[in-house]
Formats: C-alpha cells, structure tokens, sequence
C-alpha cells in the first residue's frame, strides 16, 4: 500500500540509500511499447547529484538494469522489474548518526514507528530512493508518447527569486539550457548565484516547481475521491521535501471573483475550448483538453552544514554538526521527479478512463 | 476506485443532488464505538444550505438514517450504511441546462467523459455530494474522541481579508459562533460583509481554510507513496473547488533557509518535542506527535448570477444567465467538510499504523 | 476492502438481516448501458426465500430501489446506490440465540473478533445479504449482454443424486423450469423428493452448483495473481456455505495423464478453437474463447431444527434447539447468487483487459 | 493489480523465466523481526527443479539476494526487494516454440491479450515464477512463528493413488522425508513409482495436495468478499495447475446431513473448542481457532514429450514434439509453494484484523 503508487499502472519501490541496491517494479505497462534504455538512462542523468556545481557533490552512477518485461525492445505486458545497485556509499559517515535524531528529518519519526531504523543516509527516506520514481516515469512517458501527452517541468522560484510571467510566454525546452533547470536564462543566473552563495554558508534553500501537461485527451479523471488533480497532488506531495501543491489559479485564485475567474466556453475551429485557462485544465476532476498546469513548494533541504540543536536516542539534549556534502537547493534534481510522477498519473489515467464505458 | 475513499476505514459514496437520494457506505469501521446521532445531524447542520444569510437560500434538510453496522448503540465492524433522501429538488429550474455547458462547472467534462450527464443541477459533482463526507467524518470523529485525536477547522480568509496571526493566538472554537467560521469575531464580520457585497453582485468570492488537528500519536503515515501530508493533501484536493494543499509552513516557506525553518528538537517534560513546528506535525510523511497544520484554497464558486459566454451540446456558442439561488462563498459551508475528510485520513492512518508491527 | 468485491467494476454492501435494509453500491459500471429495472426485480425473484415448497417459508419482498446512477434510462457511470428495507423481520424470534452460539454458524467468530454481534438471525452474515449481489450481479448481465457474454448457473447435484453427463448434453434453459433449477426434469424431482424429505426431519442438505460461462472474448485474466479462474473461485468461495470450487476437469482431473488432458488447437471456420476442453475455457488464467466452466460445493445449512450440542457466551454448555422454518436446502436460491457472481467478474475483467494496450 | 498479492502484506513480483532474473517486493512486513536467510534458501531448495530424480533435471541454481528492508539482520518495516538472477537458460532451446501454440499451455491466450509473447520457456507464465513466492512465504513464515501459526502441507495423492486417513493420523513431519512430499512413507514409495512410470512416457501425472494451519487465532479473515477461506483459495487458484480447492469436508461434504456435519461447541480446559472439524477451522469466513484445513487439485502439467496437435501463430494446423527435460508432476516441487502462499494469506489476515478495534 504505501510502496505501491497507482491504479491500473503501478510502481512499487525498495531500497534505502546505504542498501545493496534500489529498485522498483512498473505493473500495468502496456503492451506492445517500445523501449528507449537510452532515454531512461537520460532521465535518469537529469536527477543524478554532482551534475553541476549547483548540486551535492555526491557522485553517484545510477546505472539501471531492466530485468523482465521487455522482449525484442518492446514491453509485453509483464511487469517491469528494475534494479539500480548502490556504490558511493561512505556508510561510515553516517555512524554518528546512529544516536542521533536530525532535525527535520525522519529520523525520529521512524524510529517511533518501527522502533529501530536504518540510519545510514536516511535510510528509507534518502532522496535517492526516487531513483526508481524516475525511472519509472520515463517508461510512462514512452507510453505517453504514443497518445500525445507531453509533460514538461522547471523551476519557477528559489528563495525569493521568481518567474513573475504567464508560462505562456517563456519556451520551457530552455529549461533544459542551465544547472537550475529555469526556462529563463537570465532568471536562472539569479537563482544560481542565490544557491552557490547558501552553499557556501553551508545552508539551504527552497523554491517551486512548475509543470505543464500537454496533448491531453479530454475526460482523463476519476470523479469524487480520484479526481486528476487530487491523484496529482497526492503525487508530488509524496516527493521528499515538497510542502504545497496548487494547479490551476492555485492559491492565488481565491482573492478574485467568480466573474473574473470562470473559463467561458467558446468554439474554436469548430472545436469546444476555453477562452481562459485559470481552472488548469481540470474541470470537476476531469481534464478538459486545455493545457494542465501545477505548481509544487519544495521546503529547504533539512540537512545544513550547520551546528543544530537536537536529541539522541536516549533521550539526551546534544548538538547535531553534519559533514561532508549537501544539497544546497533540491529543485534542479527534482524537476524530473516532478515529471516522472506526473506521467505516471497521466497514463495511469489514462488506461482507467478507457474502462468508462464498454 | 473513483467513489471510494480510504485504505482500511473506507467510504464509499452515491447520489446526485436531483435524485432520489445521496448516501454511502462506511467500512471499516471500529467495532464498539458508541454511536452519537445527534452528533452526526448536529455536523450535517454545519454544512447545510439556508443556514444564515451568507450561504445559499436553497433550503436542505438533511436527514441521515442509519441502514446497518450498529447494534444497541454500537457499532458492530460491519459496513455502515447510510441514505440521506433528497426533498428540495427543483428539478425544473434546470430545464434551461440540458443543452448547455456552465463555464467552470464539469458539465462539459462529464458529457465528453460519460457520452451522456444528469444536468439537473450539477448532479454527481454537486456540492450536495459531500452530504456521504459529512456523515462519514462524524463517524471518523467518534472513533478519534477514543483516541484523543481531535480536529478543528475554521476560515482563515475570504478574498483579500485574511488572519495574519499565528493560529496559536486564537481560540479556535470561537469560529463556531459566527457564520463565517473564523475565529476572530472582527474579521469575521469583515469577512461576511465582504461576501454579501459579493452575493448582491450575484458574484462569488474563494478563500483559505485552515485546520489543526491535535493529539496525534507520534508515527501515523505511511512512507514514500501514502504518506500522511500527501493522503491529506489528495483528501482537500477531492473537495469541490479546491485549487491548493499545503502543510507547515507551505508555499511560504520557500523562500526561508533551512537553518530558519528546521525544527530543532528538545526534551520537555521527559518527552521528545520540537522548539518550533514549521513542518506542520508531519517529518518525512509521519507524525512526530506536534500539532499538524494544513491550509486548503477554495476558488470562488462557478455558479453567479451574472451573464456568461459558453456554448451548447450542438456546439453553437452562445449565452448562459443563471436564476435562483447562488452560494456566494462556499467556505462556511465547507469547514465541516475539511474536518471530516481530516477525519478519515486519521482513522484510516491509525488503523494503518497497527499493522506496522506483530 | 472485506465488504468491496471487485477492481474496476466493484460492489460494496451493507446490511443486516434485521437491520433497517440491505443494499449496496456499485462502483465502475460502464455508462450508457440502458437499465431494465423489471429485469433486477425477477432476478431477486429468483432468490426469494419462500418461491417454492422446497425453500425456507419465510417469506421476503425483496423490492430493490434505485437511487443514484441511472439518468432517464441509462447509466450515467456514477455510482449506483441501491437499498431494500427489510420487512417480515420477527427479531423477538432470534431472543433465545442472544447468549448462544449456534454450531457451524458465525456466531462465535464474529464474538470473538468483534467483541460483540448483532445475533438477530445471523445479522450480517445472513444469507439475506446476498440479495445486493443479485441486484450487482443484474446489473452486471446488462452491460455483459452488449458484450455477447452469457452465465447459466444450475443444480447438477443434492446430496448423493447427481447428473453424471456432460453439460453439453442438457438444455441449461430447462433448469428454470423447476424448483430445484436442475436441467434434467427427472432427476430435478428426485432432488426435488430428496429435499422434501431432508425438510421433514428438520434436516438439511448440500449439493453442486455448475456454472457455464459462453460468449466470453479471448484474452480476459489478470495473470499472476488475478487469473480469471482465481477471481471466480475467491467469488464463488466468498458465498454462504460454499466450501469448494474447481473448473475445467477439477478435482476430477488429477487422476488423468497429460496426454489425456491437454487441449490441442486446431482450426475451425478460420479460427483457432481447441478440439477438447479439458481446461474449462482459461488457459494461464486467461480466457480461451472456449465456453467458461466450474462447479460450487455447497455445505448443508447450518440452521436445522434438531437439538444440538453448543456453549453460551458466559462458557457454559447447553443445548440448542431452533424453531420455526428453516432452508433445507441452499442450492435452489443460491443458483442466481452464483451467476450474478460470475457476471461481476466477468464485467470487471472485461473492462480490465481494456487497460492491456493503448 | 495482476502481479500484487495481499492486503497489508503484499508481494508483487516480476520476471520470466528467461529474462535477466526473477524476483519481486514484499510490502508490509513487520518491523523488528528476525531474518534467517539460511531459512529462505532452504525453502528455496524445497522448490528446486532437478532435486530429485522425479522432477525435471533441469538444474537451477536459485540464489535469492534481498536489496533492501533488513537492517542488522531485522526487518525494519521497509519493503524488502529481492532478485534471483536466472542462469541455466537454453533460451534456444525455445525457438521452435516461437510460431507455435503449446496445447494447454498459456501461449495462445497470451499472445491474443497483449499481441506479443516472450516464448522462450513460457516466460512470465514459467512455473520459475514462483520462486518470488517461496521468497515471500519464507518471510511471512517468519513473521508467523512470532505468533505460533505453523503451516504444513503435503502431497495427498498422485494420480490414483491417495491417502484415505485423516490427516491426524500421520505424522506430516514426514512428509519432508520423501521425494513427493507424502507423511506416507509406503504410499510415497507407490507414488514415486507412477511418477517415475509416466516420466519414462514422456507423460505427466496430476494430484492433490492438502495442507494444514495450527496455531491460528480466533478472529482472522475479513467477512463478506475477504472471508479467510476465500482468501486462501484465491490463492491457491493462482498457482500454475491448479484446478480446484476446497476445505474442510468440501466437495465430500455436500452429500451429508447438517446434522452429521454441523461442529457442535464444547468446553474443554475451560476454551470453547468445536467437538469436530467439518468446517476445516474457518466459519463464517473466520477462523475459530481450530486447525484450518484444505486441499489443492493439480492437473497433470502441459508440458509432455509426446507429439501434440496444435497451430502455428499463421493459423496453420501443425504438431509439436518437445524436446529435453520435462516434469512428470509438480505436486513434489508445489508442497513449497502451496505453503508459501498460505503463510502471505495467514500474516496478512492477521495484521488486517488488528484493524477491527482501537
């Protein structure tokens, strides 16, 4: 259940940070897909740490092995296992962890729940455990490709540096240009010197998402408890740091009124569109074929290289002084996560929807 | 899938505001819970229509009847069922809607999803919907009272007018003494006059919910895929009009440094606490034992009173002018059910959380 | 999830026998299907207790009401609701089994793991619950007969009579035209004597229920853990009184070679067909095209009306001896109960199968 | 869906049998408990092919790796992945199989649901696959020594030859003493005698294994659609071969009275125990606390090295005659399997029924 994300097309995950591996397995895949392991592998490169300055310097080399589901390049039907071994681990560093509850961690809350917990670098609750969440969502985007849906992630805000325009008017392929993954060059220098400035203060710093769906069929939603953008929240507020989740207007709707926010119908090459777009593509929890557009609020990382107050596990009041490497801004690395958890929404969708109607 | 809610206390829901009747089914329910009706009834009112001059004058009586699952005042284990029977239908004022789709409602999303719609006053996606959540949640909040888990929500902004204190800092149970919700008996009136300003306009205006539920045990969650924030989050997001989730410090707290928003820990009074709770009760989608915090953005109702552009099932653009009664902010009303939803989640986890060890 | 039947196509019940009503909702049926409300009613016809002399005497209108999901005529695929109020109850009857556990009943079960039960005539686990899967199973049949799949259920054995030939040699439609519902005129009256007989001594009676499913497309079966085969059995074992199931040659299979067993392909009419059907229509788990068949153990009553042996709630022996009426035999009643089973299945896994391929 | 089993205790498993490897996800294991991974190997070797010389010789080395959810040799309530990476293939050994249909096998049904098949060896529906549940039930089996439920099965009958005794009156220890897995020592000798007569025909044999739970308390399985034999039976149903279940009497008992088969209740040492067994320790879905017991019917296996009629994927009339190594019956190497999927039913059910009160 709370490994497991989906209806009809399913990932279950495992694997902690300092296990021997991490990995997961796609159920519900179509068939008859074809495979990209180049473009997994690429999904993958975009979450890696130590891709640029900007990042932890953690090395790791997220090599992935498809294990079943796949035969002569296209996918069967079968269940797609998957395995990613873990290498750079230094378990040691984290041995004075052991005791130790971190700050705004799980640390505490895990060891409450199971009663003990694997310390070593977060263990279960590592960033790195979303490896599998992006290589899951690269398969779903082969899927997606196939019917027309795009889905396209960035970075919007850092700190109080923010993209104050409409998406419309930036090209988000840019994003893709710069080590903040921000459609907007100039912006993103802004935010990259905030981050390398917090880095070297041994601090960290938060911002927000943004992400834009494209090609979507009309009708993609589950009506009262799985509406699309309910499935799509719970989706990115599964992702590690994430503290806030709006489509559409968002919360910046509620000021206005009803008149001014409404999406007048209208037709347009003889076909049904909206003349406004501020309902985000989702009307009643069901796509209505205009662009879907989130947001996602992303805390600050909670490990700094800073002394902290805390408590060990006998209940001692002590000091916390992590070392090492940090993640300064999770943003960068999570733009694909953000992605690959919305693709699979969407082809989960998808598939539920073709079951409407006989 | 899509009319069920929950993994193991569960409800399942029916109806459309203009048929015979809405109702639901609620399982999992803990055997031996003594049942309170008037309890139930008493939480129905709260989210009535008609019941004070801010909200809609359509005028609901909503009486729940109890169909299984309690025995000589208990409950039993077995499902509860329920019906609440539909009696103010007029029907006929719809007659103007079958061949039309209303800007911003799922009209149109329904009709392309389903091939056909029950237009009668919005039908499954009616506001009346929630009656089953109401129920549900009452049932949810008797099991809780056993376990000291309890959950307040209230107003925290209509439009432009919002709290900017801490909720600390307030007496939350004083949102119950006025027809807004909100807590503070000055901007409360603020707030109302606002919306009747708006409800003469025949216009609508959104808001902010906020909820605090306290007395959680420390370990409630699931990790990576349910966890708690994120099944929270899928749970506001399922309510009518909601355009944004977010907990702790939220989209606000983007903008601060992990050594500003880490929550320390301490020992106090033998107990392991935090000095301060900017994540909101939640570290790494698990309960620490703080209170947990949570906002919810409502946009501002589709229905006004006010010509709107659309077009009709045959594709010709044209006008839409709504008559009758409007609900010109639908916040008040909606209060009970964010604390219902709240309500089940935490029931649902608590259960959840039993099966993490033998 | 124990009162939830189904993946995508699914009922969830409630009720008790002397509760207020029975009823249900059904979740996921397809939208557009025309409802033929004549058609649920002599389904439950065909369960009624009370239909013939060799059925219990008590007599129950079971008179279902819609109350959601059908818009003038047709399915709108939002959830159906459906209720039947309990009338001919007599609860003073059941006042003496208040402290008594009544052998190879629930009654004890239930105590124990709910630490109380509603004893009134079995409460829950009353074989009047299985009147919401009559009304989900009619259902079902509607929108399987758009598919040209059909389900005959029939008694094939009572006690030590049974028919010894292949289904292929019977008219199946003959089996409702006797109280029995066997397809063989003769040997339904020797069931039929055999019944009357096992009635008089205040005794019951178990027997076989065969099921054929025809018309089924090649492909549905969820592999693995869903095999067709494998939802059909943990249906039918979910009945009241079922202790056995096995399709294809079953039980009766293990004693043959596999060259005596496997089904070789051929070509008929251009189609690949199997020149046996030793695997009973799924091969894998997955449908062949050939004809769907198995066959139910059923148990003889519980309920006799003979003094027994059992204990009190406060563990004290004692003696039980029921009155009044009682079913000497299921099988009659529980023919309907096992198609509208199937035909959930059947329905379920049809829609399923739509989410194989884009 | 298809590849997932279980409710609280899950395992979704991946692979064919001449892909990369096999493995799969255990979900929901409890916290704190001890791994013996000698224990799992050694249940392992119980499946083995090759481990006697009436099982196919095709030897499989099958080296299980657990990735992840064990920490200083306990669980910590993480899920656990596992892979047992595949190496004795002769992938080529299949390439005659390519355009052909094997009689009773899955290759046909296969084919026509997803439009493509992994053929080499019969892929994802290879009898290999069940090593991920060996995995699983060995770790489930370990969760349930905590409590004291221990589950024994053991083949009853081979063919004609079967058991006739009581299970009581053997010692089923001895079961694990012979090569088919029989508590009779003599019998065993009898049906490995047949076993080694059909193998030398290229033919293969089916029959029944029985198996028995002890220790259960009072109060597992979920009522209604989750009864705890329906449960065990869907289990058992998704086991490749297996055409039949049933319980306690099961198909025996439909010719008995319910007065010769009703469990009357007594006291003994001050418990209330049944006075017999018909129900097979399940009534009413739920365990009483008796020794649950049922049986499984196996099919003789599809593979046989004699010449076969079948088609070709053109649709042409064609025979086949495999070649090699082929396994006159699988009941020896199923005993294992059976047990495994038992103890996931059993540990799942009963951390579900820690859900049924506060």
């Amino acid at each position: 259940m709370s490994n497991t994300f989906g209806n009809v097309f399913t990932l279950t995950t495992f694997g902690e940070s300092h296990g021997k591996a991490v990995g997961g397995i796609v159920d519900g895949m179509p068939a008859g897909i074809k495979i990209d392991t180049a473009f997994i592998q690429q999904e993958l490169n975009r979450r890696k740490p130590g891709q640029s300055k900007i990042t932890t310097s953690r090395n790791e080399e997220d090599q992935v092995e498809l294990l079943s589901g796949v035969f002569e390049g296209k996918t069967t039907g079968a269940p797609i296992g998957f395995v990613v071994y873990n290498k750079d681990q230094h378990s040691k560093d984290y041995d004075n962890m052991r005791h130790l509850f971190r700050p705004s961690h799980a640390d505490y809350t895990y060891y409450e729940k199971y009663g003990l917990r694997d310390y070593r670098g977060g263990g279960r609750t590592s960033a790195r455990i979303t490896i599998s969440r992006v290589v899951a969502g690269a398969l779903a985007k082969m899927a997606l490709r196939q019917i027309g849906i795009s889905i396209q992630a960035y970075t919007t805000q850092v700190g109080h540096i923010k993209l104050e325009k409409d998406y419309h008017l930036y090209d988000l392929k840019q994003a893709e240009t710069n080590a903040v993954r921000c459609p907007d060059a100039e912006m993103a220098q802004l935010m990259e010197n905030l981050i390398l400035h917090v880095k070297e203060a041994g601090d960290t710093i938060g911002g927000v998402i943004a992400c834009v769906i494209k090609g979507t069929p009309i009708g993609l939603g589950e009506p009262e408890f799985g509406k699309l953008h309910a499935q799509l929240g719970a989706a990115m507020l599964g992702i590690n740091a994430v503290k806030g989740f709006e489509y559409g207007e968002g919360f910046g709707g509620v000021e206005a009124l009803g008149s001014e926010q409404n999406d007048a119908f209208t037709i347009q090459d003889g076909k049904i569109e909206t003349t406004t777009n501020h309902s985000g593509g989702v009307q009643g929890g069901i796509s209505n074929g205009q662009d879907i557009f989130f947001r996602v609020a992303f805390k600050p990382v909670a490990t700094i290289l800073q002394e902290q107050d805390t408590v060990d596990t006998d209940g001692n009041t002590t000091t916390l002084i992590a070392k090492g490497r940090h993640d300064p801004c999770v943003l960068p690395r999570a733009v694909p996560i953000v992605e690959a958890m919305a693709a699979m929404v969407m082809i989960d969708y998808y598939l539920l929807n073709k079951t409407t109607r006989i």
